[in-house]
């Protein structure tokens, strides 16, 4: 059984590699492609690759990385480099599979960036987890429609081996983690914890606690009610 | 270690799928691209793939597969079909790649067919065995780069340098927990949120929110800054 996976290429350049990526998900199973902010949006237009026209046919675009993973409960982000300085893990491909099959009870997405720049620092902030492809240090960068290829191939392969019985794991949906955190940012606004020169990198920091921290679908409704309550409560009352 | 192989395309019509195969070597780090009769002879002026021009510099051209293997003590062809009608064992990747480390000893060949009709018949007579990638039965072919892809990852996997080891994880102390849980105990009855008839229950489902949630010791300071200046804006105003 594949796990439930959709693939996210954000800020694809060239269509023919989106048209790669189709066709390497059609190889292994997979159907559910999402599309961030494409460099062609006549993307459909693209040459349809062999194999892969009805996956392109049912892809969506977004407009935001939020936007694309807002249903998804485990984000991955794919990163060629060994050392990001940022708190994520990174996960070898072996292991990130294992990781995404222990999710199999909610909907995983798996990140691919843009060929020049791959992820960005902000689009990183939305993923739980970063995957290694093992490359060499002399090349590490792969084409996109073969590190596609790779990293589906190695979520099928791990899954064909009975993956030990773990309980499935209802973890929060990133809709919800991005609803705390707009929130939670709103709360350090209004209570002036926000720094305005440091809003930004607070908005990451932030946006990064919540996916970091694997809280799972029962603490969403508990951490929501509690911020609302607090908003509501700094709100009420008449400036100072 | 890497097992002695090169790569020998056969026939491949496109040369950008050259460039890809020879990107998918340098990525995996191996460096022996054979080419037998390929459509363009001038495929050394083809789009060199990033990363790949090392490889397709030094890739050497052969006239027959006979020629191209001549060096080779153990030859597997790519297939994409369950069923040919030959008496070749078909291996599927994991136990094909066992197979070639096993032979490390002597240089292994991996055989790609042409895009459009993958090895013939005189081509697969020259192999000692055939390998298949498990793609599925509606999509079985795989654009030739990404099946480079993924053999060779599959052949360099079994020994890749486990994922950068990760930093431990220091877990949050109790006496932190139990700090935070005070903390928002407080704020939670200054906003009005814990109903004095349930207090205890809340006070309960707080102190298991902040176990049953594996924080790490990094994230204590950062909570504890947000709910003391969420307490000291609730404080700061007088009662409306």
């Amino acid at each position: 059984m594949r796990p439930p996976l959709c693939v996210v290429l954000v800020e694809t350049r060239n269509p023919l590699n989106i048209g790669a990526a189709a066709r390497a998900m059609a190889n292994f199973g997979f159907s559910d492609l999402r599309v961030v902010n494409p460099y062609e949006v006549a993307f459909r237009e693209a040459v349809s690759a062999v194999g892969g026209a009805p996956v392109l046919q049912s892809a969506r675009v977004f407009p935001t990385v939020a936007e694309a993973v807002a249903d998804c409960s485990y984000v991955l982000g794919t990163t060629a480099l060994r050392n990001r300085e940022l708190q994520h893990p990174v996960l070898g491909l072996e292991a990130a599979a294992a990781t995404v099959s222990a999710q199999s009870a909610t909907l995983t997405a798996l990140l691919f960036g843009s060929e020049k720049f791959g992820l960005s620092n902000d689009d990183i902030s939305h993923c739980h987890a970063l995957v290694r492809i093992p490359t060499t240090p002399d090349t590490p960068s792969m084409n996109l429609g073969q590190s596609v290829a790779v990293c589906l191939y190695e979520l099928i392969r791990a899954d064909a081996v009975p993956a030990a019985a773990l309980a499935p794991r209802k973890a929060m949906r990133a809709c919800d983690a991005e609803q705390l955190t707009q929130m939670l940012l709103d709360v350090l606004r209004e209570s002036g914890y926000t720094n305005r020169i440091v809003a930004t990198s607070t908005e990451r920091k932030i946006r990064r606690f919540f996916r970091r921290v694997d809280f799972t679908a029962q603490d969403a409704p508990l951490l929501l009610g509690i911020l609302r309550q607090i908003l509501w409560k700094i709100r009420e009352k008449p400036e100072g």
